[in-house]
């Protein structure tokens, strides 16, 4: 074993740093913290600790970094790719207790937030203010963990991910060192960026205490439509022709008949059961909205769509977005005695229609359920196949079926992953989309953590 | 000193690496290269070297490296904070000849591009596709060094700067190794951010060689309009309350009234002798674009506005960007006997009125004649003093300007440089604008390039 596993002696020590209730051996918090939502193997971690400031996480790095223990950061635990599961067990540092909003700064579009805030809370908080935080992806992520694994969700079409959306974060490094990246200016060319390298990184280079996030304005108006389609080739190729156009909606999102019938069956919104775009756009003044409308109408007529509908109530659209944020849930509940593995692949757009085809194509020579969803705005294409929980073959089966897919996506000029990180289960494809750029990622890492203590056994390919 | 100065047989085996007619120790080619258009002292290089692919800058940096020979990126030397003066000679690496558009991916809104394109070049190039990089500092800047500096200007309100326009870089590293880094989709999470790592880090961590950058649509329609204040403080509370109401301009400019005198005793444009700001929208609709000019001029009277003129056509506007790009070169040639300092500072855009008060005041207090214009809708302020070139009594004041308005927008949370980076000019401020994390920026240095070969003496304090 490359860490040392924590002694009583080690756990006494911690509970001196912390205070005793909040460092815990007990089964149950080892089992919550031994997985996320993904289908990764679940791994315990050996205690479970709830800082509640910077200096204790300083504290806690600093010791474990003595004691050689390993170290994973927590926040809600609702990533798709492991990112999360204390694969060397060792500690986690639960972020929950971590969730002050401190400071919103209405007049600058900026928040001042804690790790652990939940991404809705913030923007309930926000309400009033007409501001909000937009990336938003599906499930109760924390900021926290939207910013470690760059996530990005409906809204990244027009607000891009969390990578846009950050200004500055304070940071603890492995070694305890506390530092603080980035500017709350919205421009800068000082120095090199050290915020963006954080961003994205998933726990493996320093813990985030504190960020300061951009708040964007609530649209005055919006208008929304679902276009249906023959074939999910057909709507992807839609996609690719409005965002062609120039045009730039607020979410663009591809859904095919499976998760329609779901949607229908669960919610009763009542939606024609064939692949579908769900498409939004925000503006000020009425007649911009309508002929940004008549422009996506014309273009999906010439794409061969048959059905349009527009002018979607809030009612309806809340309807909907909720049962898009609920769609992988709803999707693994109809499947029971099978597990769920959610691909997340990114490609140029023009790239986008052909990479659909080809994941369709490459999922239907099995029978194993799939569906096909994605923020497909951005070239985002999500992938869900439900393989029987024990059954190694669908389960080879379904490995091939990723890989074939990733790698098409690295081809086209894409990436591994969109919005999910790379965390398990996409670190096998890293030498083939960074090549030697991987080295000087790996050197990045030794350099801000020789032991290598940071949520181990991510990121890098031969990191297990 | 530090590096070893090329000797005749390092000439010669550089020569045998290119070929002897891009190799020159001229000295009008050396004094071309031995400043840009900042006030900063020339320094001149020990030869020039003119590159015309990867493989040489490789072969040209391992070379260097081995023999520890400085080597400093050149691109059309427009930058204005000394980044590419060779102050520590050695070699200069000249990209004008790697200037070719090697592919315009119009579908993915692509281009790629080596670094020695004028980005002026490519738009003209882009024209017909409907497509433009929208980043536009004024002069004839490279897309290399727009890159490397993280340059933003005029529509950096809405594109972002080099940052947000880039997606994909290839780069030589200090020991003549190429990495790509980054990604053609627009969206990943693949990993450590190696680009914007490079991004921003001017010629100091990498040279890059290849460029795929982000192309954005030509507006359909567009409106603009100048609109006259009292006062430089009311239009900067403006800009404040422009920004505030959730508006998003494709240009909001300042300009003093200085400024105006200047451009209309050369121009004969014929604009209100008196603080203005310059505002343009992008946008689909009549309608939309109208109902923003109406609130622009309804929060300018509030604001105390004096002047609106809205309607501007193309000419007119052109005509005004052209002698706003030109602003700088005016400046410099109406004050001869006199050299010129470009103060670069962003701050959020609450502490913008104050700032640019600020500013104002501390510049009132000497007779050094100076102007006051910026990016005002991302923050960014820039101030021109112009100082009598041999008084050193003027160009003590002169630093304790700079000085206290750069300390002034750090307090404010903002930042030593919006957009000229941190050249010479911005070194003594690195320190208190990011504490402990400067460590950590020169341990990157370190680590990529441990003899400091690439661009020595800049962005570090204790560089020189």
């Amino acid at each position: 074993m490359k860490f040392q596993s924590p002694t009583k002696k080690h756990i006494q020590l911690l509970k001196d740093i912390l205070s005793p209730e909040r460092v815990s051996s007990g089964q149950s918090n080892l089992d919550l913290h031994s997985i996320d939502q993904s289908h990764h193997p679940p791994s315990r971690p050996d205690a479970v600790l709830w800082p509640i400031n910077a200096q204790e996480v300083s504290d806690i790095l600093a010791f474990a970094n003595q004691e050689n223990i390993s170290v994973t950061a927590w926040g809600s635990g609702s990533s798709l790719e492991g990112n999360p599961i204390p694969v060397f067990k060792g500690l986690v540092l639960d972020f929950t207790y971590m969730n002050r909003i401190l400071q919103i700064r209405e007049k600058d579009f900026q928040a001042d937030v804690e790790p652990g805030v939940i991404y809705q809370r913030l923007n309930t908080r926000l309400k009033h203010t007409g501001l909000f935080f937009a990336p938003d992806p599906g499930a109760h992520a924390t900021i926290g963990g939207i910013i470690a694994n760059n996530a990005g969700g409906i809204r990244s079409v027009r607000y891009g991910s969390a990578r846009q959306n950050v200004l500055q974060i304070k940071v603890v490094l492995a070694n305890g060192e506390q530092i603080t990246a980035g500017s709350r200016s919205l421009k800068t060319s000082s120095g090199y960026d050290l915020l963006d390298l954080f961003v994205g990184s998933e726990g493996t280079l320093g813990l985030i205490t504190e960020a300061t996030v951009r708040l964007r304005g609530l649209p005055e108006r919006s208008v929304a439509a679902i276009v249906s389609f023959p074939s999910v080739k057909m709507a992807a190729k839609a996609v690719f022709d409005i965002i062609r156009s120039g045009l730039e909606p607020a979410a663009l999102e591809m859904i095919d008949t499976n998760c329609i019938r779901l949607i229908n069956r669960e919610d009763s919104i009542g939606i024609n059961e064939s692949p579908s775009l769900f498409i939004e756009f925000y503006g000020v003044a009425k007649a911009q909205l309508e002929q940004e409308m008549d422009m996506v109408r014309e273009i999906s007529r010439h794409a061969g769509a048959n059905g349009f509908v527009s002018g979607i109530g809030d009612r309806d659209r809340n309807a909907l977005l909720k049962a898009r944020y609920e769609l992988g849930e709803k999707i693994r509940r109809s499947h029971p005695g099978r597990t769920h593995i959610v691909l997340d692949v990114a490609v140029p757009i023009s790239s986008f229609p052909e990479t659909v085809s080809f994941a369709k194509q490459e999922s239907s020579v099995t029978d194993i359920p799939f569906y096909i969803f994605g923020h497909a705005g951005s070239g985002n294409l999500h992938l869900v196949l439900m393989g029987k929980t024990d059954d190694p073959t669908e389960w080879a089966a379904i490995d091939r079926i990723n890989e074939s897919i990733v790698e098409m996506a690295i081809r086209q000029g894409g990436t591994a992953t969109g919005e999910h990180g790379v965390g398990i289960g996409k670190k096998k494809f890293m030498f083939t989309e960074h090549g030697t750029g991987l080295k000087w990622m790996h050197n990045i890492k030794k350099l801000l953590d020789p032991q290598g203590i940071l949520n181990p056994g991510k990121i890098f390919p031969l990191s297990k």
